[in-house]
C-alpha cells in the first residue's frame, strides 16, 4: 500500500520507452521533439483543452485516441494553433512519418504542440529528426523528454510513485511542462503519464479524467486557458496479473499514487509560473458546493490585485475580501466570512479581526508559500486553488515572447 | 439638438454647487472632502457596485435614496470598506454632521468613500473640516472637485454638453474618478453628474442605469470590481420649463448629452488606468445577443497575455483567439472568426489572414490607440469594450499601495 521506494532521477515504467531530437524548431541547441512509446497491448487514456479554439494537434489526437494509439508523438518550440486546414494536415503528416519510421499505422499516432500559436509547423525539421528520436527510445529517459518539451519553463518537471497493486509493485511516472497561459480546464498544458500497471481503457480513462479535475484543473498562473493542453495517461500492463479495474479492491492506490504525481507535477508548474516569487494556495470552504467553492478560489486567484500585492508581500485583506464580493455568489452574507493567513485570522464576520496584527500578516506574506484559508459559511462546499503572484517578470517574460 | 458650446473648463450646471476642503485623511497637502449640494426640489438617481461586498457608504447611500437626497459627501483616502458595523455608524455620523452644518436631515446626505480598504474612517478629521466645504460651495468648482476625489488617478476628469432641450439651453456636467480595481458592474469608481434639466426622479433614474450600462459598465482595467463604485446624477431643474419626462420629444437628446458626458468620463478613467500606454477598444460582433459580445470582449480585455502584448506592441493574435475560444460561448464554431486591428485583417476563418504581414501589425500595435474588432459570425449582437495594457507600472502601482 505505501509508498515502497524514492530516487532521485524518475522511475521507468516498464513497456514505455522515450527518445528525443533536436529539430531546430525554435532554436538549433536543444532538444524539440519527444517520441514515447508504449509496448504492443497498452491501453491509453487522455483529457484535452476546453478551449473551443483548440490547436490542430488537439484535434487530430482526439481523432486517434480510439484507434488503442501505441506513440506519442511531441515538439515544443511551435503550438500548430490557429493554422487551419493546413495545420490539421501538417499535424497528420508528422503522425505518418512517424508511423512510416516505426512500421505503424498514423491513426496510432497522437500528436502534441506546444510553443507559439499561429506560424506553420516545420513538418520537414521534424521529419528529418524522427529516425534519431527512434534511435534514443529507451526507458531510463524521462529526466531528457521533460527538458524536451520545455518552453518558457526554467526547469524539467517530473514525478513517481510505486506503489503494491494487488501483489504487484506498480509505478506511475509522469513529466509535464507548462508555465504561462495556464488555467487548465480539464487538463494541464502538457503532462504525460506512463503506468505499468494493466488497467482496461475505460478504468483508465475514467481515473484520469476524475484525477485531472482534482489536480491540474485547480491550477491557474494567469486564467488564460491554452489552446493545446493535453495530459495523457499510457498504461503498458508489463507487470503483468490480473486487470485492474475500479472495482479491484486496490484501485483506490493506483487512484492515490496517479493523484499524488498528478499533484505534484500541477504544482511544479505553478512554482514555475511565469515570474512567479511566491506558491500560494487559496483554500475556499464553506461553500454551498465545490463548484462555488472552485468559483471563488478562482476569482481570487485571477485577481491582478490580489496577485501584485502577494508579489509585495502586502497583507492586504480588503483586495481578498472584494475579489470574494465579485465572484458571483447568490446571496453572499459577507458577515459570515472569516479569512485566514496560515493559521491568523485576518478576516473575522466580514471585517478586520479583532486580534489581527498587521505585523503578522506581513510576516506570512513574505514567506515563499502563501495559505489563504477563506471560510464562506455557507454549506460544506470546498475545493483548493493553486496558484503564484504577478511580478514585473510576468510582464517581462510576456511582453519579450515573441522577440 | 447640437452642441452649442464648449469650453476649456468645465461649464457651471445652475443649482449644482460644490465644496471642498482637506481633511488630512492620507495626506496633509491637498483636499480630499468634497460636498455638492444641488437646490431644492431637485431629483437625484444613482447606481451603485453590484460586488457583494459592497463598503458601508454604498449601504448608508442606498438606504438614504428614496428620501430625495440634496446634498453628496465625499472623501478620498480612506474606502470604509471591511469595516463593519462601526463602518455603518461612522458613515451615517459623517452625514449627521454635514446635516448639523447645513440646517438639513441626514437622510438628506449620500456618503462615498474611496481609498484604502478595511481601515476605519477619520470622522473627526472629517467633521473638522465640514465647515471649510460649506463655505466654498460655488457652482463653478468642478475642476477642484474632481481633483478632491483623486486617488491613484494622475489627472481630474471632468466633462459636460450643453444642449437644447423643449426650447432651453441646458446643461450636463460631470466628474468621475478611478484608475485601478476597475470592471464596474451597473456603475463606475466614482462619478458625479449634473443637470439644470428638470426631470422626474423615476425618469432620471431609468435614463442613468441605461447609460451607465452603455459606457462604465462596458471598462475594465483590471477585472476587479471595487466594493465602493457609485454614480450619481442630480438635476436641478433651474433651466425651468415643462418636466422633461422619456415621453417627451426631446428625451433622447437630454440621454445622448448624458451619454455623451459619461463616455468621455469612462474613456478618461481607462486613459488613466494604472500603468496605462495604450487605450484599447475591443470591438464584438456578430455575437448571438449583446451579453455574449460583452462576455468575450471582457474576456479578451481580462486576459493577461493580450494586456502584456499590447504593452510589448506584439501583434500576437493567438493570444486573443485563444483568450475568445476560452470564454464560453456554447458551440463556437473558430473557422468563422474573423479578427481586425484597424482596418487590417489578421485572422480570417480562424487561422493567419493571408494577406496579412506581420510589420503592418506591429506598426498598429505600437500606436497610443488599439482597435481590436472580433467578428464571430454567429448573429447580430455587438459590444464594445474599453480597456489598457499591462505594464511593469501596474506591478509597481499595486505592489506599492499601501508602502
Amino acid at each position: 500500500m505505501a509508498l515502497i521506494e524514492t530516487t532521485s532521477a524518475p522511475l521507468p515504467v516498464a513497456g514505455i520507452r522515450l527518445g528525443t531530437a533536436a529539430a531546430g524548431i525554435k532554436r538549433a541547441d536543444r532538444d524539440d521533439i519527444l517520441v514515447i512509446e508504449a509496448a504492443p497491448g497498452s491501453t491509453c487514456a487522455a483529457v484535452f483543452t476546453q478551449n473551443a479554439f483548440c490547436a490542430a494537434p488537439v484535434r487530430v489526437a482526439r481523432d486517434h485516441l480510439p484507434h488503442e494509439p501505441r506513440w506519442l508523438l511531441i515538439n515544443s518550440g511551435n503550438a500548430n494553433a490557429g493554422t487551419g486546414q493546413r495545420g490539421l494536415d501538417d499535424s497528420r503528416a508528422c503522425c505518418a512519418y512517424l508511423a512510416e519510421q516505426l512500421g505503424a499505422s498514423p491513426a496510432q499516432v497522437l500528436p502534441f504542440s506546444t510553443g507559439v500559436i499561429g506560424e506553420y509547423l516545420p513538418i520537414d525539421k521534424i521529419r528529418a529528426a524522427l529516425p534519431q528520436a527512434a534511435r534514443t527510445l529507451a526507458e531510463d529517459n524521462w529526466e531528457r523528454a521533460a527538458r524536451a518539451i520545455m518552453t518558457t519553463d526554467t526547469r524539467p518537471k517530473t514525478a513517481w510513485r510505486r506503489v503494491e497493486v494487488g501483489g504487484h509493485c506498480i509505478t506511475v511516472t509522469g513529466i509535464a511542462k507548462g508555465a504561462g497561459m495556464i488555467h487548465p480546464n480539464m487538463a494541464t498544458m502538457l503532462a504525460f503519464l506512463a503506468t505499468d500497471a494493466r488497467v482496461p481503457a475505460s478504468d483508465l480513462q475514467a481515473c484520469l479524467s476524475d484525477v485531472a479535475d482534482a489536480t491540474f484543473n485547480c491550477i491557474t498562473v494567469d486564467g488564460d486557458t491554452s489552446t493545446n493542453d493535453a495530459c495523457v495517461l499510457l498504461a503498458s500492463g508489463a507487470v503483468g496479473g490480473a486487470e485492474l479495474t475500479q472495482a479491484h479492491p486496490d484501485f483506490p492506490v493506483f487512484r492515490q499514487a496517479l493523484l499524488d504525481v498528478c499533484q505534484s507535477l500541477a504544482e511544479a508548474i505553478i512554482r514555475d509560473g511565469e515570474g512567479a516569487t511566491k506558491f500560494i494556495r487559496i483554500h475556499v470552504e464553506g461553500a454551498t458546493d465545490r463548484t462555488e467553492a472552485l468559483t471563488v478560489g478562482k476569482t481570487v486567484a485571477h485577481s491582478p490585485l490580489v496577485k501584485t500585492a502577494c508579489f509585495a508581500s502586502d497583507p492586504n485583506w480588503g483586495r481578498i475580501l472584494a475579489a470574494v464580493g465579485r465572484a458571483g455568489c447568490a446571496n453572499l452574507d459577507i458577515d459570515r466570512i472569516d479569512i485566514w493567513l496560515g493559521d491568523t485570522r485576518i478576516v473575522a464576520h466580514g471585517g478586520r479581526a479583532p486580534t489581527y496584527q498587521e505585523a503578522d500578516g506581513a510576516a506570512l506574506m513574505a514567506k515563499p508559500e502563501i495559505d489563504i484559508r477563506i471560510e464562506l459559511g455557507r454549506g460544506h462546499g470546498r475545493a483548493t486553488v493553486f496558484t503564484c503572484d504577478f511580478s514585473y517578470d510576468y510582464v517581462r517574460i510576456n511582453a519579450e515572447y515573441r522577440t
